[in-house]
C-alpha cells in the first residue's frame, strides 16, 4: 500500500490555512500544522483542515513542508529548526516576494541539508487569517516555482502537488523575475488602492460611485504589516514600477491640463491596445 | 385608460440601448429611438429594445426624452432639434459630468421652451456599443440627478422612473459636487488603468497575475474618443484628484525608498482604516 504523503504547513493564516484544507479536501495526505495561535490550531482541527498540530517529529518526516509565515518568520523558523527537517523532503515557502527570501532559505537549507525549492501560489483575497481560508483558493491559479538550484525531481513534485490542489498552471521562474513580476501584477494595485483611498473625497464616495472605485479600491483592506514588510524586501523593483505608474499618471495630467486631446486619446488609445492585444 | 408613457432615446450605444432595453421590458412605455447606424436600429428594432425608429413627431410628443451621445453631439442634437422637443416634456442627458454639459443644456432649454433636468446613470461596462447594452445594466444602481433649476416636479418624475428601470437609488446634488466625486470614483480609475497597463511588464504577465492586476487593469479597455472628452470636461476636479493621487503614491515610493518601515506601515493603515470606517 502506497504510503500517505507526510504534508507540515508552518502558520494557518490566509494562505497556510488554505493549503491545509485544499491537502485535507483534495489529496490522500496526512496533514499536520504548526500556528502560534492555540485557537486557530483548534479551529483548523475541528474542521478537518490539519489531522494534528504539527510537532518535531512531523517535521522531521515531512514530505513536504510549507512555510507560510510571514518572510521574516519563515527565515526566523528554519534557523530554529535547523536540523529539524526532513533530509529526504522538500522545503518550500510561500512568500509573495522570492529574492530576498530565497537566497536566505536555500543558504540556511544548505546549512541543514535538506532540498529547499521556492514557490509562490499567486491567490488571496483582501482578507487575512485562516478564518478567510479556503480549500478552493488555488482553483484555476498560477503557482509560481522557483527552483534557485533545487534538484529536477523537487521541482516536479512540487509541480504535481499543485496541480493535485487546484492550481491551473505552474510556472518556473527566477527569483529577480519573478520580483519584477510580482511588482507590477500585484505590489503596484496595492500601494495604489491605498494610494487611492486616502483621498479627502472617498469618505463621501457612497451613491458617487460603481464597479471602478469597487475595484481599485478593493485590495486597500491590506495587512499592513505583512505588506510593509514585502515592499522593503522588493523596494528596487517595486520603486522602478511606482516611477512607471507615477510618470504614466503624470503624462496623462499634463494632457489633460495642456487640453490636448489628440495627445490625450493617443495615451488612452495605448491602454486600450494593450488590453486589446493581450485578449482581455 | 392611462396612456402609455412616450420614451425617446436619442443614441442607442451602451447606456441608451441599455435604457431602451430596460424600458421595453420593465415598464409599459411606448420606446423609440434615434441611431446614426441603420444595423443599430435594426438590431434594437428586432430584439424589441424600441418598438420604432424615432422621428420627430415622437420627439415633440416624448413624455422624456434621454440624450444618450457623447457630451458635445448632445448638445449639438439640442441645438440642431431647439423647436422640436415637447414643451410639456421633459429632457434629460446621461452624460458622465454634469458642469460644463448641464449649463449649455439648460442654456438651450430656456431658448427651446422645454423642461431640461441633468442626469447621469451610474453603470457601465468596460464594453461599448448597443451589442454590450443590457436590460439589467442599471440593477440596483445610483442615479445622480442634477435638476439645474428643474421643478420639482421634473425630479420627481426622473426617480420615479429610474426606480421603474431598476436602479437601487437616487440622488439629488449639483453639477459642481457630482464632478467632483466622478472625478475620483470614475475618471481616476479610467485614467489610472490606462497609465497602469503602459507598464513594459504589462505585456509579460500572464501567469504573474491574479485577482489584483484584473481589476485595476480592467477598464484600461477604454473608449478614448469618449474619454478624453468627459477628462477635459471636467478638467479642473480631474487634474485635482489625479495631484493628490500622484502625490500619495509618492509619498508611498519616498517611504519604501529610506526603507522607513514605521511610515510605510502607517500609510498602508491609514487605506486599510478608510476601508473599514466605511465598513467595506
Amino acid at each position: 500500500m502506497k504510503q500517505k504523503k507526510r504534508i507540515v504547513i508552518v502558520g494557518l493564516g490566509l494562505i497556510g490555512g488554505s493549503l491545509a484544507r485544499a491537502f485535507s479536501e483534495y489529496t490522500d495526505s496526512l496533514v499536520t500544522g504548526f500556528d502560534s495561535d492555540p485557537a486557530v490550531l483548534e479551529e483548523a482541527l475541528s474542521i478537518g483542515a490539519i489531522q494534528k498540530e504539527a510537532d518535531l517529529a512531523d517535521l522531521k518526516s515531512a514530505d513536504l513542508t510549507y512555510l507560510c509565515l510571514y518572510p521574516g518568520s519563515d527565515i526566523e523558523f528554519v534557523k530554529s529548526h535547523l536540523h529539524a527537517f526532513n533530509p529526504d523532503g522538500i522545503v518550500t515557502d510561500v512568500c509573495g516576494i522570492k529574492t530576498a527570501v530565497c537566497a536566505k532559505l536555500k543558504e540556511l537549507s544548505q546549512l541543514g541539508g535538506f532540498t529547499y525549492c521556492g514557490s509562490h501560489p499567486m491567490a488571496g483575497t483582501e482578507k487575512h487569517g485562516f478564518s478567510a481560508s479556503q480549500a478552493d483558493m488555488f482553483r484555476g491559479a498560477s503557482y509560481l516555482i522557483v527552483p534557485c538550484g533545487a534538484p529536477q525531481s523537487a521541482v516536479e513534485i512540487l509541480k504535481e502537488t499543485a496541480y493535485e490542489l487546484g492550481f491551473g498552471r505552474a510556472i518556473i521562474t527566477t527569483p529577480e523575475h519573478h520580483d519584477a513580476m510580482i511588482a507590477f501584477t500585484s505590489q503596484i494595485p496595492h500601494a495604489l488602492a491605498c494610494a487611492y483611498v486616502m483621498s479627502p473625497c472617498c469618505p463621501q464616495h457612497r451613491g458617487f460611485s460603481a464597479g471602478s472605485y469597487r475595484d481599485v479600491s478593493r485590495v486597500a483592506n491590506i495587512n499592513e504589516v505583512l505588506w510593509s514588510e514585502l515592499f522593503l524586501d522588493n523596494a528596487e523593483p517595486l520603486q522602478t514600477e511606482l516611477n512607471t505608474l507615477i510618470r504614466n499618471l503624470s503624462t496623462i495630467r499634463d494632457a489633460i491640463a495642456a487640453k490636448d486631446q489628440p495627445k490625450l486619446e493617443s495615451l488612452l488609445r495605448q491602454g486600450r491596445l494593450v488590453k486589446e492585444e493581450l485578449g482581455e
